[in-house]
């Protein structure tokens, strides 16, 4: 994996970017589309490259667990098992770990715990997240992190943020063969690995944390333990004395985050990469975006953008509940403006239809129209930072 | 609507069809997809379009609770709402009054039904059902009919099968205006209109039936009331004498049918219209259909069918049960030789794990399968005619 900055922002630290991996190029700041089981929910791949999605990111947690990896080492990768032929960012499992297994124990060694499915034991360790994740494939590949809640004591999250780091030296280790005999294929050279910062909203934990994994030198670096509950001010917080203090020249991913005015204030501190579920999510529950205009002679998509790289926020979009009754007979589409699928076929009348009488359609071309949002928007930002 | 013959089989009642219609053509015979409530399940247009599917169904009955034909209306119409510009068939509603309504009370004017999902009281008439179906504007419209169960008794039979003559009688006079200044629309002249046979497995009150109904000169005729739980055979035996004293010229239709296997047994008899839930119900349980090859010889896919127009039955498919733990590791398609997406892109482990954490994905590559295996049967099957 390859990373170059094309473009800084002049009033912010937002910058343009290119990221070349094994599948392809991915052009930087961008949003991942979450295909937690190796599908993001209710879309084929071939809805995915009409909206111009760039990469995707699957859960190795989820996929351990069910099919696991012998099958889809079997297949060889993930990418060729859900026929996805451009980039994929997997998650190490930790922060499944702790949000979704019945019962867990962390020791020095890893995470032992019972699966939320069938309450198996299993045992993840900073080497077996790194195997399962170079038997996946994915281009990019996560440390094993403990991703504290909030608030946590400061004793405790300084326990588990040096823990993480300390993972995460073994994490690199796992990845780079010992010798040119080393068990390791030559596959995981092309493999990145991301070292995730942890420390809650402690500024000392945070900035030791980002000390000791620039120090291992990571592909890139991610920012974890955000978005668990903290207010929203605090989270910038951390970023506006965090990101300074990651290299310039590495990518940085904002884990888990997020809502359009919070990407839209991270990118402005410097981050590149975002995941999410809101998007998706919110469309099966038929909670759908749209852009607002700012006024008439914002005929250009991307224009509205220029507004938002400075200050305010949630300005620029609204959401449209479209089970609510006032679209009952509203023939028009959720945007008059949005070019995907959905948006230049059907009506909000007929969405509202197919939501009210449950049809599985409903949750589909709402989908589309969402991550066309987010896709959208990321491509107004790129643009607006270029030009 | 025209109907032509363009060719009859040699061998059996079979005969190759065209019906043209305001919104295309449909080569006869051949099967329609179930679009209950203005959709498919999981699929959206461009995925019938792919498939190449000439015509669907949609169900009158649902269609005038939700969204309610108002709405419709307003839209233009059906075609327009739910963006699918291929002909269109709707029931008249009378299947669903006597299947799904919690409460229903027939008179000689019409029925009354409260419906199943909030309990509110309707009244639907022939003409009513006539006005909906002209409001919604589908290519070919249905009579309102009384489906009796299985088993009936023959008097109520006859007084139920005489009812629907009556019925079928004044929704021809409702589609026709009475002068030029009549309350239809000219729109009304190019939707056609079917009568359905009733008459449960009582040959003298099918045949009486017939009779009626062909005196009244309908576009084309429906033979209702079958696949109700009566056995197999006795349907076949239906068929046998009831399909000869239809019209040669007109287009004939078995509601609800089927099976492979019974709509070859209905083809050789002389029936070139079905629709089922089949296909589409199996596919979300995810059983799947797949063509078995009769020898080495057979790599042209529609050469099989030729055995099948002589008498035996379902030796050319096969079902495959997809959550069975024998396709786990199966990195084969469903079927090989199906050109469909699924099969084109997709493993059967890969399937079967999307059934197994309950993606969406799953049912709609499922259902994209099942439909591509009954089409390209009824494709195979006007070819064997034809050749």
């Amino acid at each position: 994996m390859t990373f170059k900055i094309l473009k800084k922002d002049k009033s912010s630290l937002a910058r343009l970017g290119r990221i070349e991996t094994n599948h392809g190029v991915i052009k930087t700041p961008f949003f991942m589309p979450i295909a937690t089981m190796g599908a993001v929910k209710t879309l084929d791949p071939r809805d995915l490259e009409e909206l111009d999605t760039q990469i995707i990111l699957s859960n190795t947690y989820h996929l351990m667990l069910r099919p696991g990896v012998n099958l889809i080492k079997r297949t060889s990768g993930l990418h060729k098992f859900i026929n996805w032929s451009k980039p994929i960012l997997t998650d190490s499992g930790g922060y499944q770990v702790f949000s979704l297994a019945k019962w867990r124990k962390i020791t020095e060694k890893g995470v032992e715990f019972s699966s939320d499915i069938d309450g198996k034991k299993y045992l993840l360790t900073p080497e077996k997240s790194i195997d399962i994740q170079l038997a996946l494939g994915s281009d990019i590949m996560m440390c094993l992190d403990e991703c504290v809640a909030y608030p946590c004591k400061k004793e405790y999250t300084a326990e588990a943020t040096k823990r993480t780091t300390r993972w995460a030296e073994r994490s690199q280790k796992s990845k780079i063969p010992a010798s040119p005999a080393g068990r390791k294929n030559q596959k995981s050279e092309s493999q990145a690995l991301f070292g995730i910062v942890q420390g809650s909203v402690y500024k000392d934990l945070r900035l030791e944390s980002a000390k000791d994994l620039v120090k291992l030198d990571f592909d890139g670096y991610a920012i974890g333990g955000l978005a668990v509950g903290e207010p929203r001010k605090k989270m910038y917080q951390v970023l506006d004395y965090l990101t300074p203090e990651l290299p310039e020249d590495k990518p940085r991913y904002l884990m888990g985050i997020g809502k359009p005015e919070e990407m839209i204030e991270a990118i402005k501190r410097g981050i590149d990469m975002f995941d999410c579920v809101i998007p998706t999510r919110n469309a099966r529950h038929g909670v759908l975006y749209k852009f607002k205009m700012q006024n008439e002679k914002c005929k250009m998509r991307h224009v509205k953008f220029k507004v938002e790289l400075s200050p305010t926020s949630k300005i620029f979009y609204e959401t449209i509940r479209i089970k609510n009754k006032k679209y009952k007979n509203d023939l028009s589409p959720i945007d008059p403006n949005c070019h995907c699928y959905t948006c230049q076929n059907f009506s909000r009348a007929y969405l509202r239809h197919l939501f009210m009488v449950k049809e599985p359609l409903a949750q589909r071309l709402a989908t589309i129209h969402n991550l066309s949002f987010y896709l959208e928007m990321m491509k107004g930002i790129r643009k607006v930072i270029r030009d």
